[in-house]
This record gives structure tokens, C-alpha cells and sequence, in this order.
């Protein structure tokens, strides 16, 4: 949630002149994400999203998201283009950093969704996953089960200092999660990381689809079950909210219907979303240093909706 | 250069139904200043900064930094104007924190100022004084003689850890500023923090003037003196830079000229406003926890500046 890349005016401009953009006329460094530097620029012709990517995004993966994000904005999307230069380049490199610009997309993220809200990310998520069909590059999903248990051993030692009986919790769930989890269900381009605040509203209109960083070619239906995840719950996880959680699920099966073995499987993989982000913040909890510009979050939100998950099951 | 404190977009949308400004299209956290919470927000009708005041800022002198920016907007000076509601409030309650929208500005602030964007400073800073002639209500200068005397103070246990002999230019400089320090000057409403940062180009234009939030009433000229140590050094204060420095002040008395009482008083001044910002810099350098979302400024800088301008004197 901050610009840890300060970039000056005279730098951008000339970094503009690249680009077929028209002249820079204003630069906002925006508290955006949790990886990157951002910035929102507006030049005499159009805004932009400039982003420099940080350490924790790998060079090598990036050509593969921007190549997702144009394919789907291709396709009608709503996600956001990545802007080339003169010679065809989209990803440059500035202040020492990969650097890209993206269009600007209006909207709002909304942190109390309404079941008309989550009815339309799902059906947006459906749409993301039938156009995904046609793009040909790769990525496996570096934040599936070998991280998983990677992420496990490692927060194993203070687990409970968080609170006492996660560690048992992650380890029993872990386990059946391994020996079940499917390999046979249709698999896709999925966004991977599509919370609220990653998802842009005009009223209930899905304007913008944005941070595609976790993007990879997994399960189908493990996307919507991060989405189940993320919309159908109150922040900290405490209340399931049948509303929203059922309508984004409509959504998604008005534009893709499920087959029955994802059917099946949908309770399986709703465990392992919530999994996957316990671990991945209780990781950070633990090791991200108090220096960091960033707020961390809370692992039991999502120890909270594994649980609820693991009791429907 | 953070977001303290995070409005949800309902918040947000709630918190404009009281302004006649349409209705939310975007709402983009922003890093830009170092005390307050600010959003760059779009709506149907217009661009807005919404601010939120955090406790840095004393909440009683709020209506002076809003109507000296109102003073000068309607001035015709590139000044955000303070958005009043339907009631003709402009300061409003978002969050449990004092919050303002102000217009949104075009400009970039450059980091490396030519001679041409330095005088086109000084000629609005003397615009501004010229301007604020009118202006009727007051606020004393908090970070004067008095503030500067109590940092000293509290920085001495430390000063000579950040630098051997620091301690000793601090008092040196301090009681000198303190026996000699002019009581019969001109005195304006002030910026009095008129740094590169709050200073929006288009161009060699100036297209905006922001952050009121040490604004005063004080010695009109010890403003000149503020932006002659902020514009006419490289950033680091190693090198004085005598271009734009001069042609700062040439923009200035091509609006203003100085008295012969003011030329005078002029390098005393510079080294008053290099003090004060050494002994800011200084006293945040110590006091800034590191888990602040900040990123502290480097107090030699402006004892190198001090030391350049006694040399001259």
C-alpha cells in the first residue's frame, strides 16, 4: 500500500517519450496493491496506470501476465491494456525497476459487496475463463499445493503463537487436501487473486478487472472457489454470507454451468482457497519486518472461513 | 507518503451524497504529503483530493489553511479551492477524522527545477503575498524562533550522533538567530513550506500551489527565504545552485521588490529557514518510529545549506 519506487516528474516524462501517449500532465503515486509501486498518470491524451514491479514479482512471469491482461481486453473485457511503445514493447524498464503502463479503468472497489455485485464478478470471472480459452502461454500456479506445504512447514514453529490449535488446523487440513485434491477437473487461465479490491464497480457494473500478479493456468473452478472465498464472507471471516456467496456463484454458472465433477469438487477446493491465503498471510505476518510500508492481514480471516468450509464438508 | 486511514468506497459515495458534485466514478489512495490521508477522487462532474487530517494537524487552525486557499483561489492564483457541501461547509467529519475535498490541480512537481520553473516560483509566491493582504484571519507561525528554540533542546542529546558537531552549529546559529533575528519586517500570510513537492508545472508554468498546512502570518520575506534554500540547492544541499536561486528572486521582486530593510535582512533569513528545517528533519529523524509509514528526510541536508549560507554572511 505504498510507492516504494519514487519516481521523479523529469524521469517519467522522459520515460514518456517512448510512447505514442501525447505529454505527461499530471503523476499521482497511488497506494495500490501490495507488491508494486504505482502511479496514476495523466498525460494530454489518456490515464494510465504506471507500475514499476518490485522484488517480489518474478521478471521472468511478467510477459505472461501482460500478455494475459491484453488477451483478455482483446476479447471485450474489462481489463486493463498493457500500453506499448514505439517499438512495440510493452514492458520497459525504469529507475532500475520492469516497468509497465497500463490503461487507467474507472470504478470503485467496493469492501461491502452486494449479492448484485457479486452476481456480476461472477459472471465476469465465468467470462474470463471461457476467453481464457484461446491464449496460449503459460504459468503454473506457484501458490498451489508444493507452496502450500512449503508455507506450512515454515509457519509451523509459531503458528500457535498466533492462535493456539492453528498449526493443527493447517496440518490435518493440509493432509486431506493432499491425498483429495483433484486432478482430473477442466483447468483454465485463472486470475487466481480476485478479491474486492482487485474488481472496479460503476454501481453494480464491473468496470475493471485488475492485478493480474497471481495469474496462472489451473483448476477451472478453483477460481471461483477464491472468489467464494473472498465475497461470501465478512472481512474477518466471522459471518459466511449466504447472499452474496450464492449470487456469485449464479453468475458464474449463468455464463459457465459447472460440470458434475466440479460440483463435486467445489466444497474441496473452497477448502484449499482458504488455505491458500491462510498460509500466505500468516506467512507474512510473521516475516514481513515492521519497517514495511505495507498493513498486514489478518490469517485467521481466512482460518475462520476454512473452518466454516471444513464444517459444511 | 501513506494512507492512514482507509475509506471505503460506500463511505466515500455516503460522504459525497452531502456535496453537489455527482457521483463517485473513481477513488485512488494517494501518497503525497507526509501527515495527512489523502484520495484522488473522480466523480461525474469533476476531480477532487479529499483529505484527511490526521493528528499531526491541529483541527482549530483548519479554517485558516482553507480560507487562505479559498483567499487565493478566488484570487485567480492557482490555489485548490476548498469544496463546500450543500449546508456551505467545507470541513466535514469522514472516518472519525476532520476531512476536506479540494479541487483537483493538472502539474507535476519536478524534482530538478531549471532557472525558468524557479522564477516562475518566486513570481507567484510574491502573488501570493501581494494577494493575502486581504485576508483577514490569523494564525502565528508555530514553527518560529519559539519551536525552533524547544527542538533545539530536545534534539541536543542526539545532534552530535547524527553528525560530530551539529550540536554546536544548532547553538551557535540558534543564538545568533535569537539576538539578531528582525522584528520590524513587512509581514503577509506566508506558505512558509514552499518546497518543489507542493509546487504543480505544467511546463515552466505553474500550474499549482498546495499543502497550506504551515501556512501563517509571519515576516513576508522569511517565505523567499523558505523557497531560496528549498529551490536553489540540489537536493542532498551539497552544491548551492546559483541559477535558479537568483532567478527565484528575480520572479519574486519582478512582483515584489524587496525593501532595503528586507535586502538586508535577507541572508539572515536563509539561515533561519535553513534552521528550521534542519531542526525538523532532525527532531523526526529521532522521533519517527520506524514502523511509520514515512520515509524521514535527511537533516544534513539542511545543515549543509546553514553552513553554505553563513559562510556568505
Amino acid at each position: 500500500m505504498a510507492v516504494y519506487t519514487h519516481v521523479s516528474a523529469e524521469d517519467m516524462a522522459t520515460f514518456l517519450q517512448a510512447y505514442n501517449v501525447g505529454t505527461l500532465i499530471s503523476a499521482k503515486g497511488i497506494a495500490e496493491g501490495v507488491e508494486n509501486s504505482n502511479y496514476l498518470l495523466e498525460t494530454t491524451k489518456a490515464r494510465f496506470i504506471l507500475t514499476l514491479y518490485e522484488k517480489r514479482v518474478n521478471a521472468a512471469d511478467l510477459p505472461y501476465f501482460l500478455g494475459l491482461m491484453n488477451h483478455f481486453a482483446q476479447s471485450g473485457l474489462p481489463v486493463p491494456r498493457a500500453v506499448t511503445n514505439l517499438h512495440g514493447d510493452a514492458l520497459q524498464n525504469l529507475c532500475g525497476r520492469n516497468a509497465c503502463m497500463i490503461d487507467f479503468l474507472s470504478g470503485v472497489s467496493v469492501s461491502d459487496p452486494t449479492a448484485l455485485q457479486a452476481h456480476a464478478v461472477g459472471v465476469a470471472l465465468a467470462q474470463l475463463r471461457q476467453s481464457s480459452d484461446t491464449f496460449n502461454m503459460a504459468r503454473i500456479n506457484s501458490m498451489s499445493l508444493p507452496a502450500w506445504q512449503q508455507m506450512a512447514t515454515a509457519c509451523a514453529p509459531y503458528a500457535d503463537d498466533v492462535q493456539p490449535g492453528l498449526r493443527a488446523l493447517i496440518d490435518t487440513s493440509l493432509a486431506e487436501l493432499a491425498a483429495d485434491w483433484p486432478t482430473n477437473l477442466p483447468t483454465s487461465h485463472i486470475h487466481a487473486d480476485l478479491f474486492p479490491d482487485n474488481v472496479l464497480f460503476l454501481g453494480n457494473r464491473v468496470s475493471g478487472i485488475i492485478d493480474f500478479y497471481f495469474a496462472c493456468r489451473d483448476i477451472a473452478a478453483y477460481d471461483l472457489a477464491v472468489c467464494l472465498n473472498a465475497w461470501g464472507f465478512d472481512a474477518d471471516g466471522k459471518t459466511a454470507k449466504a447472499e452474496p456467496m450464492q449470487a456469485l456463484q449464479r453468475g458464474y454458472e449463468s455464463v459457465q454451468p459447472l460440470g458434475p465433477a466440479e460440483h463435486a469438487a467445489l466444497p474441496l477446493l473452497c477448502q484449499g482457497a482458504a488455505l491458500r491465503f491462510l498460509l500466505s498471510r500468516l506467512y507474512d505476518w510473521v516475516n514481513t519486518p515492521a519497517t514495511a510500508m505495507v498493513t498486514r492481514k489478518d490469517p485467521l480471516a481466512y482460518a475462520r472461513r476454512l473452518i466454516w468450509w471444513r464444517a459444511q464438508a
